[in-house]
């Protein structure tokens, strides 16, 4: 942003609060609620996705020892800790449960990491596009973003090379690299096992730090899975959620990561929070030991398979020519490129007066650019919604288009 | 701590994270958990105090609702925060629920507002001695703290002045002002009304913001409830917890700030948590909405009464001469003065061998001083052994002093 264009700073405030500026989805949320509007926005879970039931039953289990009330300690609870642990093998890696960090979200095990790693001007090196969320802890965080190219498959290990080393030629200090590589949000692309390798090995060459974040990864809706990174290499910094797989409103995520780094992460979580919730803690300890959540996530891709599948329908009956997307392999997200001409922030103000919601790409990149891409998410909408809210988005893509085909570019706004 | 005690940083991390170091309070968690010994250390509320029956009803209502297992808003549910200034408004706080962010416990509302208000380097005074959470967020963030000299009755206006010049005369900013008026943790005090007034004049006058922390102020066991100095001035950061009134487990707390603070405090939430336990804030909503608060609230004041009169006559009872202490109005702590020569740091060891643990004054001072000072709490501990456990500590205390006296120092270790 031009110095011009931002307002002066409150002298009461910090000035590393100038990175704390309001998000593009952050006012989107707002228009997005409207009454029949399709949001595609969003990232939640599907409402039929939670164990409301089970959760409820749980709840009023958990909640009548008193020491599920009370304070925690600041590391997480040992026994839940395991149970993570457990979790995690189901993807391949293999974890102590002293090496684990219970947290507030996966947000908060970020925010932590940087805190940990990254000094205010220090460099970050993110996948392109990059998740929204992280990218505003980045700069709450003051930290410098660098976007590694992508040439369609996510990140590469030459691209990393090179990324650190330019950052290393600007003077800067290359705190870690950022990437959530199954169903990354927004793109949806999963980095190959080759790639994984390529990656870990060029960031281990240019002494880079590896924070892998794995929201989604237990979210497969086809193809074989693949190790995680932290599974090849177990200096990598992995964040995990359960609010994918259960329930985002407990707010539980964990963080794992070298013993070293887990005693700072623990002191910088105390520093925030004190401690986390002993009755969310609680009841997902609960969850984990008498439910059997494997089949509850198996219902989750049947489920998320037939969104997909709706979407995918939609997008391939009604979407004009010129518009892109690749499959994604899992998780909640797709990316779509659009027509020549059509410019995704200036397009949804449409969009919303038609009756849908998404994300303008520039939303997903600290430099601003991404303005040719949307993010659509088939999580919440049931599929019949998806369709409606598909076939919404493509007449106003298609008109778009035809407009700056005719020269008469409305989307200018 | 000198140079030379610093371990060299491991060169992954920030440089920022050196502020992030284990507190006393925390290895001294792990021998007062030993069994038999009677923990006086900790700040908990008594298991009596939860009210796990209703919460265990509430919380299996309130999950059978998907949008309590959702992803909430990072401010918080809007009928919470009007509930929330009612529950202020019993302290004669008037505040619109706009400017309110419900946030994961005080300790994250403090962490949030350190960030926002503060950059690392700059100065943030405090009471003297001060909450040793809030030591530690300042210690995360990379602030300087400076105590405020304390004449026996807590902060006074002439004090706040010479300290907020002072450090202005050496070049730093003063980012604020962090106080706990009301039975301040560990010192018990409680800030006079004309001291209020005082502090707030000295505070305008020099330009520093004052933030408020009163997670104690309704549990008031004797004399007439003072105003909260954000009902005195409109432009207070103002603190406040369901963990001393409630339940410490559901990590629900809230900041009141002037509305432009409050739009960075907001974004500041996002950025740390994505958003606040949605379930924890229905369970709070739900609470305050259908049982009788007050009446809980007033109970709380009965049982803690009762334990601060056991402690007080364990104390009065058992304390060699020259043990000094004051009354404290409400709250959950004691501020015990040592007689001379006994240093509360080099005695733990011998109390925990005694079968009783405290925290050392040590631990609310940034600077290393209050080793002549420990902190005891009455909160958690039934009464009969509060006696058992201020029975040990005088003893221990009192054959310290005696070495002292007869010249063989046995509390040096």
């Amino acid at each position: 942003m031009a110095p011009t264009d931002q307002p002066a700073l409150d002298p009461r405030f910090a000035r590393r609060s100038a990175g704390l500026l309001a998000s593009e989805i952050r006012a989107l949320f707002a228009v997005a609620s409207r009454p029949g509007v399709v949001s595609l926005a969003g990232g939640m879970p599907a409402a039929d996705a939670l164990p409301t039931q089970v959760l409820a039953r749980i709840l009023g289990e958990v909640a009548t020892d008193p020491t599920a009330l009370q304070y925690a300690s600041g590391q997480g609870d040992p026994a839940l800790r395991e149970q993570i642990c457990a979790v995690m093998a189901a993807e391949d890696v293999r974890a102590d449960p002293r090496d684990v960090v219970v947290t507030t979200g996966a947000q908060q095990a970020l925010d932590l990491v940087t805190g940990v790693l990254a000094d205010p001007g220090d460099v970050v090196l993110v996948e392109s596009p990059a998740y929204v969320g992280a990218l505003a802890t980045f700069a709450a965080h003051g930290v410098r973003v660098r976007h590694v190219p992508d040439d369609g498959a996510g990140l590469s290990g030459p691209a990393v090379a090179e990324a650190a080393e330019r950052a290393r030629r600007a003077g800067h200090r290359v705190a870690f690299l950022y990437t959530v590589p199954n169903f990354a949000n927004p793109s949806g692309v999963t980095l190959s096992a080759d790639r994984r390798a390529q990656v870990l090995t060029a960031s281990a060459r240019a002494g880079v730090q590896v924070v892998e974040d794995n929201p989604y990864g237990l979210l497969r809706l086809e193809g074989e899975p693949l190790r995680a990174l932290r599974a090849m290499a177990p200096d990598v910094v992995y964040l995990g959620s359960f609010s994918k797989i259960l329930a985002p409103g407990l707010r539980v995520g964990w963080a794992l990561a070298p013993a070293a780094v887990t005693a700072k992460l623990v002191l910088a979580a105390e520093a925030a929070v004190l401690c986390h919730s002993s009755l969310a803690q609680a009841a997902v300890a609960r969850y984990l030991s008498t439910e059997p959540w494997g089949d509850h996530v198996k219902g989750l891709r049947e489920l998320y398979w037939e969104r997909r599948a709706a979407m995918l329908s939609a997008l391939t009956a009604h979407m004009p020519p010129g518009t892109r997307w690749r499959v994604p392999e899992g998780g909640f997200f797709l990316w779509l490129g659009l027509p020549a001409g059509v410019r995704a922030k200036a397009l949804l103000p449409r969009a919303v007066e038609a009756g849908v919601a998404y994300v303008p790409g520039t939303g997903f990149f600290a430099d601003g650019s991404g303005d040719d891409h949307l993010r659509v998410s088939y999580s919440f909408p049931e599929p019949a919604v998806i369709e409606i809210g598909v076939r919404r988005l493509a007449e106003v893509v298609k008109s778009a288009a035809d407009e700056y085909e005719t020269g008469f570019d409305g989307s200018r706004g």
